[in-house]
């Protein structure tokens, strides 16, 4: 057994899905509790039964627990930190699942208790649903999970998170806080941002031309439109706490765009070639790689 | 019998498929010829044996069809209409299968012999394959085809073209070339031109960060490289001849991410959430639509 008491603040997509992994594989934790900021939340987390209780106090929830695992959007973790700080016990683990790391390090670090370790992970999983019905106990499996441990950490904290992940299935990968949030502004929050920003740009159309838009998306159109299908208050969160690594990738991808537009713009054939060939690369590179 | 004798200029993805869904089916054409532009992909087609006829010179090939129809980049038109237009039989049909509609009006209707039916149309369907193994005859099934019509076009034309992709399974629309381009340009040439960027984007990352980018490509970065696999030719041609449409919704994209990315600076919530609120709104408007 990993854990006596684990502690999921947050039941929703991920944290019920590691509550279900955990239950469902019984190698995890002899104990998992849970809870959630609304009472309508708890309420549901009871009635779907995916955890062995549900605390209504978020200290009695972290009471006792030798590993508390945060699965709320970034932007509510110092909130969150200052009331679980002095309720966390000595020797626990306090690990989360956040798509940032730069600033959960910022944020939990300042008021993390002596002897509480803590160790950020990143879960690289999810679907486009969200909240306590949203989980599975497989959504975890084959997906990476980085871990960004920090400096002088606890090597056997830093173990036993990596075999929650291994456990569940996950590819474990080690890296910094700050590669880690550079490598995820590109890979996953800028393409979240296109995303969102180009339904915009076609909700902006003059009506005629919106309608016809909608009705014969092809799928490039498909594909940008369905990773916009995501959780508003997790994703503002995201794009606030990784700013800086975010807005550096953009900087880069709107120059890049720029540069094909002149290109266009100019009639330059070959400059345009080798933009389209690079893509095709880069899409050989990740089927090689067995991303697909 | 739709036709009597069936031209295909071009018998790649979608030219091939045309042949086999017209052979398949027995009701669109007593014969089936096609020209391809090298002798390698000849005797591809000729080994294929998805036509009747396969011939080494392109105005054999034009000769006596009833209905012609180009399935090649957009940038070819103008040259292969000049070597074909002295051979097109009296009160034949030419058609086409090109994703721009403005150009092909451009560089076809200069040549057009009197008597010759010209009724462009864009079949929304393709794969990430190209050339003559990649066709199949189902490929237009259930798809959107556009048939941009002309002022004082032959009705009796303009039945039969629609008449074909009616066959072919597809659904068929009406609208004019300018709206066309606008549309597409939106939903498929300007997230293929964003798709090609990213990629390109990703591949000047430092060695190691790239490294990381393509080992963790999360779904987000997945989905826009697989519309980036696409065919150089046709892409570059596809972006040079709708290139005032491309620029504008590339312009109005651009200023969109630039107003996120501001928001996203000086911490700006309602704005981002709003963003992400639209793409969701967006993407429920296109699941409603069933285009997913």
């Amino acid at each position: 057994m990993l854990f006596e008491r684990l502690c999921i603040i947050g039941p929703g997509l991920i944290g019920g899905s590691i509550a279900r992994m955990a239950r469902a594989r019984g190698d995890v934790a002899r104990h998992v509790v849970a809870y959630a900021a609304t009472a309508e939340s708890r309420a549901r987390v009871r009635a779907l039964g995916f955890v062995d209780s549900v605390e209504d106090d978020i200290a009695d929830a972290v009471r006792g627990a030798d590993c508390v695992v945060l699965c709320i959007p970034v932007g509510a973790y110092a909130g969150v930190m200052a009331r679980i700080a002095p309720h966390l016990a000595p020797g626990a683990i306090l690990t989360d699942a956040g798509s940032t790391k730069g600033s959960v390090v910022r944020d939990l670090s300042p008021l993390l208790p002596p002897g509480v370790h803590l160790v950020p992970a990143h879960p690289m999983a999810g679907t486009e649903h969200s909240g306590p019905d949203a989980g599975f106990a497989t959504l975890f499996e084959g997906r990476y999970c980085i871990i960004t441990p920090l400096e002088g950490c606890d090597p056997a904290a830093l173990a036993k998170v990596r075999e929650m992940w291994v456990r569940a299935g996950s590819i474990v990968e080690s890296m910094d806080p700050a590669t880690h949030d550079k490598v995820v502004a590109m890979v996953s929050h800028l393409p979240h941002l296109i995303a969102f920003t180009i339904c915009g740009t076609a909700d902006d159309l003059a009506e005629e031309t919106r309608e016809a838009v909608l009705r014969f998306a092809a799928s490039g159109f498909r594909d940008f439109t369905r990773i916009a299908s995501s959780d508003v208050n997790m994703w503002r969160d995201v794009f606030l706490n990784n700013r800086e690594a975010l807005l550096e990738m953009l900087a880069r991808f709107t120059e890049d765009a720029h540069a094909l537009a002149r290109a266009i713009r100019y009639g330059e054939a070959p400059f345009i070639e080798d933009r389209i060939r690079r893509g095709r690369k880069i899409r050989r590179g990740l089927i090689e790689r067995k991303q697909d």
